[in-house]
C-alpha cells in the first residue's frame, strides 16, 4: 500500500498535518493516513487526557441522506463526556472529531479544557464516523466502496448535529449554547457545522483547517512552497542538500546494487524492495517535522526536539562537506525518526496499517481532493497533479472516481470568504503560519466576528 | 390507496396546498397527493407557458451524500431554460421545483417572467427529481423505498447546487447573480437553499412556504383552524352546516342501506365501497377550495369561481332549511366539482394515481412528516395525530419508519426564526393570510432582508 514518492503531492499521500500549538489552538490534530494510521494511534494512546472522560455511544443513523431500508441501520457512535464543570443550562463545548480515535484527540487537546471551568462548560468529544469504535459495519467497515460509501464529511456532520441534539434533549438543556472545536480536517468540519447548522451550534474554533485547499481557491503549490519555506528560514544550505539529496538517490538506484546500496546507507532493519521507499522515508520526515515544528520538545507524532526543523538543519549544516547530500538528508531524518535514540534500524518498509485501506485515503478519493504540486523551486522533486490520473488512481484503489467540485458545490469555492463575511460568524480560524496548512486557511480577519488568528511563528 | 378520513389531518393526505394569487406570488405551486396527481397533471398539462422554453436535461448524479458505487449512477434531470431576456452576466432566476411536471409549475408561474425583463434575466425552471421526466429509475422510480430513497429534498438541493453551478460554467457566466423562486414546497425548497447554499443564490422569494409546519413550531391545530375561520368568515351559518353534516354522514352509514343511500345521495358514478369515500370527496373539497379561494375566476385545480368560498357558503346559505345538512354540504361539494356543469355523476372512488405511490406521499412519510389535528372548534370531524401510529401507517405503506424530526435538525426547529434573523438575508416569504399553509410561513419581518409579504385578503 506504499505508495510512489513521486505521487506524494497529491493530498491522499500527504498524510499528516498538525496544528499551532502557538495560536489559541491547542486543539491538536492530524490527518491519518493508511500506512501510518497504527503506530500513530499507538503513539496517540500512550497519552492520558488531563481529565477523566467517560465514554458513551450514541445509536446513530447510517445514512441520514436517504431512506432505503438499509439507510436506518444503527451503529454505535462513540463520543467522550465530561460534566466535572459543568451546570444545567451552561455551554456545551464539542469537539468535532477528525479521521482518527477519538481518546487520543481528547488526550491531545489543551485549550477547550482550559475554558472549561470558566464557562463551566460540558466537554464532549464525538467521534467520526468509520474511526476508532464509532464503526458502522464493525470490522468490515473498510472492506470495499459499498461500505465506506458512507464516510464523508456531510454525513459526519449530520451525526453531530443529531447527537448533539439528542444530548441536550436528553440533559433538559436545550437552551445551552453550543461551541464546536476542531483542528485540521476537525477544524473544516468545525467551521462547516457553523456554516451548516448554525442553529445547532453558535460558534466555531477552527485551528489549521485548510478550508481553501479545494479547487482553485489556493494555489496548488502553496503546501510544499511553506514547507520548503521553514527549511530555507532555517538555513539556505539546509535547503539546498536536501534539494539536491534526490539526485543522488535517483543515481545510487540506477546501480545493480542500488537496492543494497540504499538499504546500508538507511540502515534498513531488512532490504528494501523499491527505491521509492527510501524517497518516501525522507520525504515525510522532512514534511511531518515542518507540521510539529514546536517551539518545545515535544511527542506529538514521533518524540521530537524543541524547533526540530531547525535541529535538523543544524546536523546538515555540521556535517562535513565532504559528505554527500544524500547522507546528510539522512541525517536529518533520523532525528525524526530517532530522537529518542531506541532504533538500531529503520523500518523502511514497515507495514503497520491494521485496515489496509485508511479512511482518509478514500476520503481523499472521494471528497477531499485537494490538488497540490511541487515546483521547481520546492525543496522537494518537482510533480504535478492531474484530475484524470488521480480518478484513474482512485478508481483502480477503491473502484469509484473522485467528486474533486463538490466540496466547493456543498461548502462554497472562490466565493467562501465572501460568503463567510456576509453569512457566517461567530467562527475563529486559528492557525501558525509555519505549518504548511496554514496556507489553505483563513489568515485574515473577515468580519468583526469571522476572526483569523495568526501566529507568525506559530506551528 | 385511497386514505380513511380519519387520517386526512396528517400532512401525507392533507393532499394540495396553493398560494396566493395576491401576494407577490403568482409563483403558483401545489402539494400534489398520490390520488390527484394524474388529474392534476392533466388539468396542468392544457395551461400553456406565456413564453416558450427549451427542454433540457441535465446529467445528474443520483446519490449526492454517499461514494457507493451505485451513488455515482447519472439520471437525467429536465430543466426549461428562457434567455430571451437575458445577456451574460446579467442575473439568473431559478425555480426550485416541487413536487410535479416542471413544465405545469413553469406554465403557472406569472411574477418570475413579470420581472424577467427588467433584470434580462435568464429563467431556468428545474424539475424536482422523481418528477414529471426526471426518474432516476424509469418506470420503477415508485417501485419501492429501495428506489424511492433517493427522492428528499437535500438531494433536491444539492441538484440544484450542481446543475446551477454547471449551467453558470457552461454559459461562462460565473458572475451572474443568482435569485431562487418556489411556491409551497417549492417554497420551502427556495429558502432551503438560500439558507444553506448562499455561496449559490444569492436571495429567495419563498411563496405560501410552511416552512414552520415542522414539530412543535406551529400549533398542529391552524391548519385545520385556518380553513373552519374562512368558512366561518364566509357565514357562520355556512361554517355550523358543514360542521354539522359529518354526523348525519355517519348516521346514513349506519343503516345496512348505508352504501346504496350515500351512493344515491352522493350521484356515484359506481356504488361506493365505503363510506369514508364520501367524506374524503366532501373534506377535500372544503380544504382545496380554502386554498384556492381566488378573487377571480380561475382554473388551478378546477373550474372555480372568484371567491369560490363565499360562492359555496351561498349554496348552503340559500338552501331550503328544510333539506339536511347533508345535502346541503353536497351541494356546496358540487361546485367544487362540477362548476363547469360537465358532470353528470361524481366519482367518489376514481383512482387514476398511475404510480399507485405518489411521491409526495413518500417524502410525508419520510421526512416531510408536519404533524396536523382537528380540534372540536374546527368544522371537521376531530382528530388526532400520534407519532407512533403515523410512523406505523408509513411502515406499512413504504416499509420505512419517518425520521420525524429530521427536517427540523436539518433545517432549524423553534429556533429557526432567530437562525434567519442571525444568518439568513434577502429571502421574501410572501403569505395570504386566508391560506391556511400561510398558518406554518413565516408572517412577520424577521429582519431588513428577511421579509414577510403578507396579503390579509390574499390566498
Amino acid at each position: 500500500m506504499k505508495k510512489e514518492a513521486m505521487e506524494l503531492p497529491s493530498f491522499s499521500s500527504i498524510l499528516l498535518l498538525l496544528l499551532c500549538a502557538f495560536t489559541l489552538a491547542e486543539v491538536e490534530s492530524v490527518y491519518f493516513p493508511g500506512i501510518y494510521q497504527s503506530s500513530l494511534k499507538k503513539n496517540g494512546k500512550t497519552v492520558k487526557p488531563k481529565i477523566p472522560y467517560k465514554s458513551q455511544y450514541f445509536p446513530q443513523v447510517l445514512d441520514h441522506f436517504t431512506f432505503q431500508p438499509k439507510s436506518y441501520k444503527i451503529f454505535y457512535q462513540k463520543y467522550l463526556i465530561n460534566s466535572q464543570y459543568w451546570h444545567k443550562g451552561a455551554p456545551i463545548f464539542v469537539y468535532t472529531g477528525n479521521e482518527g480515535d477519538i481518546d487520543w484527540f481528547a488526550a491531545n487537546t489543551g485549550f477547550m479544557l482550559d475554558i472549561a471551568p470558566k464557562f463551566h462548560a460540558l466537554l464532549v468529544f464525538i467521534e467520526h464516523r468509520f474511526y476508532g469504535e464509532s464503526m458502522p459495519f464493525g470490522k468490515h467497515s473498510y472492506r470495499s466502496a459499498k461500505t465506506l460509501g458512507y464516510l464523508n464529511s456531510q454525513q459526519a456532520l449530520a451525526d453531530y448535529a443529531v447527537l448533539i441534539r439528542s444530548l441536550k434533549h436528553n440533559l433538559s438543556s436545550e437552551a445551552s449554547p453550543v461551541v464546536v472545536f476542531g483542528g485540521s480536517y476537525g477544524g473544516m468540519l468545525a467551521a462547516w457545522f457553523r456554516l451548516k447548522y448554525p442553529h445547532i451550534a453558535i460558534g466555531a474554533l477552527a485551528s489549521s483547517a485548510p478550508i481553501l485547499q479545494f479547487d482553485d481557491i489556493t494555489p496548488w503549490s502553496s503546501f510544499y512552497d511553506a514547507v520548503s519555506q521553514d527549511y530555507k528560514d532555517a538555513s539556505l544550505n539546509c535547503y539546498e542538500v536536501i534539494k539536491g539529496s534526490w539526485a543522488e538517490l535517483n543515481s545510487i538506484s540506477a546501480n545493480d546494487e542500488g537496492l543494497a546500496e540504499i538499504s546500508r546507507h538507511f540502515r534498513a532493519c531488512k532490504q528494501v524492495h523499491s527505491i521509492n521507499s527510501a524517497r518516501d522515508w525522507l520525504w515525510e520526515a522532512f514534511v511531518y517535522t515542518a507540521m510539529v515544528n514546536y517551539p518545545t520538545e515535544a511527542n506529538f507524532l514521533m518524540p521530537l526536539p524543541a524547533y526540530p526543523v531547525e535541529e535538523m538543519c543544524k546536523i546538515i549544516d555540521g556535517s562535513s562537506p565532504q559528505s554527500t547530500k544524500l547522507s546528510r538528508a539522512f541525517a536529518a531524518a533520523s532525528l525524526y525518526y530517532n530522537y529518542s535514540q531506541t532504533e538500531k534500524c529503520f523500518k523502511l518498509e514497515d507495514e503497520t496499517d491494521e485496515h489496509g485501506l485508511s479512511g482518509w485515503n478514500w476520503q481523499a478519493c472521494t471528497e477531499m481532493v485537494m490538488p497540490m504540486v511541487v515546483t521547481n523551486e520546492s525543496m522537494f522533486p518537482p510533480s504535478s497533479f492531474s484530475y484524470k490520473e488521480n480518478a484513474e488512481d482512485c478508481k483502480k484503489q477503491f473502484g469509484v472516481a473522485p467528486r474533486p467540485h463538490w466540496i466547493t458545490t456543498e461548502f462554497g469555492g472562490t466565493m467562501i470568504e465572501q460568503v463567510l463575511k456576509r453569512f457566517g460568524s461567530n467562527i475563529i480560524f486559528s492557525n501558525g503560519l509555519q505549518d504548511p496548512w496554514s496556507r489553505g486557511s483563513v489568515l485574515k480577519n473577515i468580519s468583526s466576528s469571522i476572526v483569523a488568528l495568526v501566529a507568525e511563528k506559530g506551528k
